[in-house]
């Protein structure tokens, strides 16, 4: 069970009176705790905490006034997934489905699971309804779409995906969910930080529900599962932005960072198809 | 206060072995109450009642085998609005919405909001962040788009309508709540019964949320706001169908009624620019 | 060498003053000659014939008052083709291009050969760049994409295809000339009769350029190409429409035929792998 | 009748054996006349004259090896543009244009004429139908469209201009073609140089077709119609492009000019509603 070192910083230069909408806590889910964490903003300015939604995202909104901003996160956060023999996994039937999910198995704005229904269909609607059908659908997109920075913008759907070919974490993690849902699976967008991704930064993974329980997938194949620690959950990558502006900022720093702690278990290469890993 | 009498009827063929998720079954909110209601199916199936999502919405899931089912609900629904002075009825300043109404301000499936900023800001920011700009979104919705049956698919988003000039009530809905969206406003997708609706129909409208409160707006101006019945609520129409099948099954028959229960208030034309109506 | 007898009818009911261009005579070309064609329509209104495009397209426009107009068209027609050894075809390279050429490279409204030039390669592009490159990228659309009737509007594109996975002649033609241009290889759209097409209507299928002529290809495979008879080229479909409405007129009836006349070559199942056709 | 030099240099860095096809030559039309020009390209490659379509737009084709390649073109040209009153100029009707001018009532790939077709009758469709509407739909994009570098790219069509409200150029001419088509009046792409341009660069304008000619306009507003110098005409900017690389070349200088000869009539600010301007 590894223990993970995260932490974020966001600077911005703020032009006007601003209200910024911060996404970069970690979850608190009953298989990833918080040893400890530390949230400071500079100047230090009143934080309004914000459990959103039904899966209780971590937004913090801060009321800034024209000036720079610089706010930092660090947590220390232990893992506990449960592990299972991935061809034991099922995929949970429609009518066994619990309402908590029910809404995922809906399109979004970046998952257009009813534009592809006949696409998932077609390709794989033939394998068994099972987890290494979702992990087959992560080996297909990432034999499928190039990992290449810059050819996306905060626009870009996963039919733009498909056809264009390339893409980065958070338009895999979007083609992911959509060929599930499209094959009724219910999936959702998971950001989080992840150990071993080079260049560090925030990740975008998904979750596909199966056999009652959220099994974690990352068809980036960039970072080991094991490593991902989530911080928000959401329909796609519109609910869970580590950043929402309402003013005029401009971002002047990122840098994230997250490392297994010495001593605790090793974050390694780990065979998605032969085990499934589950952080619920 | 009007009492209004509902009902409605679906009569499905089904092919093969069918999973149906209804949602016909009025809400209950602190401002709409059921006097009394009946759910059935025929033949007798087991019926699942599935509160989903925070706004627990009343899908009903029925596992169906091969031939006709028909299924009936008819209720006698209180409602109790909160009428305001419209011009008193403010946006509610970002800094200050309430974590439950931020997901309503993100992009979904068919309300492209993030592509309609621009657009929004251009035709309606230099307006009064009110009640009123909100009406005024919707009169510019009535005149712009034309409102012609089958003209539109399921997969119609608000862009699409917006290119196109023409779209049923659900079109309507979206285009306004995205517009709402871009301008900061929260709003989200009703399905319902409507009064004095030709020719009767579900019907699907729109709330946005101001001064702390969700409002009731119905851009296709074909039916009084102070006579529309609420089913469900979501981010758009892709949450609360009326009917969702996993299997096959033809729809047969349809048929939707509403109108205002004798001796209760009468449902009349409104006039939405003068009274702001709230069902929360 | 077949002699095909194609034959079609077009009734209109014409609400209101309205002008008719029509584009169903077929083509001369150095490979298809015209032995007898008449053209009839009732009641005798003029009819102005414009050659249109570099190709000449056989457009008649017709001014027509309210009433029954009925649309006759019928012809016997020789084919003469080239028919070369399918692995001695080679790609054109791009700098020994032909001018006249060079516009069926670009983009067009129904083919997005700038959105799908990354799909394109990574599908076909370490293939060699002969004839055989093309039948393979027929193959594949006629493999992964499903023929089916009313899937598809006039308004659906090579990406919409791709997307839904179902389509008609034009939507295969329209993937396979996009295809092929992302490629650098010059493809137009050809609209006309074909031999043995069940049912029986105007079909739509494309010619690509190699080794400096144009040859034909049919990506739905439901037509031998030795029984294609032209009507006109374009872009695509949007510049061969067999008929553009500028008023009111509801098509009432339309019936194609087209045969091998008895007595000349048998039109029968070509192996379009081995034989390449060619009609320039 | 005013003399204009125009200018224009390109270089680029080529990586590998590359075809560049180069668009920066103006035309010779009735009304457009070349003094004296001169196009270098250095090292001295073999330069092939390509005529492409009917509108024989001057392409330049050009086999590179890797290395810096530096290609000018300078000339003097004679601008004899015929003008008149603008309300005399009424739109052809359908049944009169000649077949030359037809393919420029289709949609093509950046111009969804046929998506828009409703969008153009409802806004523009009462007008009269003659050069005074084409002048009103400029004055609509001038206002609706904010001229922004940076928010287009060479995928963007008129569809997406019309939603994000903000384009260059290219995208305001792609607009007015399309308004234009949908309202059945031929319109194309003109790309070419123009005085008075700030910062100086290749133009991109249209024409439209009427009373049997084609006259100039340019929605951006940001060049007088005068000192306008046609390069290329095509059905949009994909037929026009001023270079076309096949192979690996990256630009790394481009400078352009356009200026008046002193002692040629003056170019000034045209009030292009009381004026109308022909090139043919």
């Amino acid at each position: 069970m590894p223990t993970i070192a995260v932490a974020s910083r966001l600077v911005y230069e703020v032009a006007q009176p601003t209200t910024l909408l911060v996404n970069v806590a970690v979850a608190t889910t009953p298989r990833q705790s918080i040893e400890h964490e530390r949230f400071t903003v500079k100047p230090n300015v009143p934080q309004t905490h914000l459990p959103v939604g039904e899966e209780r995202n971590r937004f913090v909104r801060l009321s800034l006034e024209p000036g720079e901003v610089d706010i930092s996160y660090e947590a220390r956060v232990r893992l506990e997934p449960v592990t299972e023999d991935a061809p034991s996994v099922e995929q949970t039937d429609y009518e066994s489905l619990p309402p908590q999910v029910m809404s995922y198995l809906n399109p979004s704005r970046y998952c257009e699971s009813d534009r592809l229904a006949s696409y998932a269909l077609a390709e794989f609607g033939a394998m068994e309804a099972n987890y290494e059908r979702v992990d087959a659908i992560c080996d297909w997109i990432a034999s499928h779409i190039e990992y290449r920075g810059g050819t996306t913008t905060a626009l870009t759907t996963a039919c733009d995906v498909l056809l264009q070919r390339t893409g980065v974490c958070r338009d895999f993690a979007h083609l992911g969910i959509t060929f599930c849902r499209a094959l009724g699976i219910p999936a959702r967008y998971v950001s989080g930080y992840a150990c071993h991704l080079d260049p560090p930064d925030f990740h975008g993974f998904f979750e596909a529900y199966l056999t009652g329980r959220w099994f974690l997938f990352d068809p980036t194949r960039l970072a080991p599962t094991s490593g991902l620690v989530r911080i928000g959950v959401g329909r796609d990558a519109a609910d869970t932005a580590f950043a929402t502006i309402w003013g005029v900022a401009q971002l002047k720093e990122k840098t994230v960072s997250a490392e297994a702690v010495i001593g605790s278990e090793t974050v390694g290469e780990d065979n998605a198809a032969e085990v499934a890993v589950s952080t619920a």
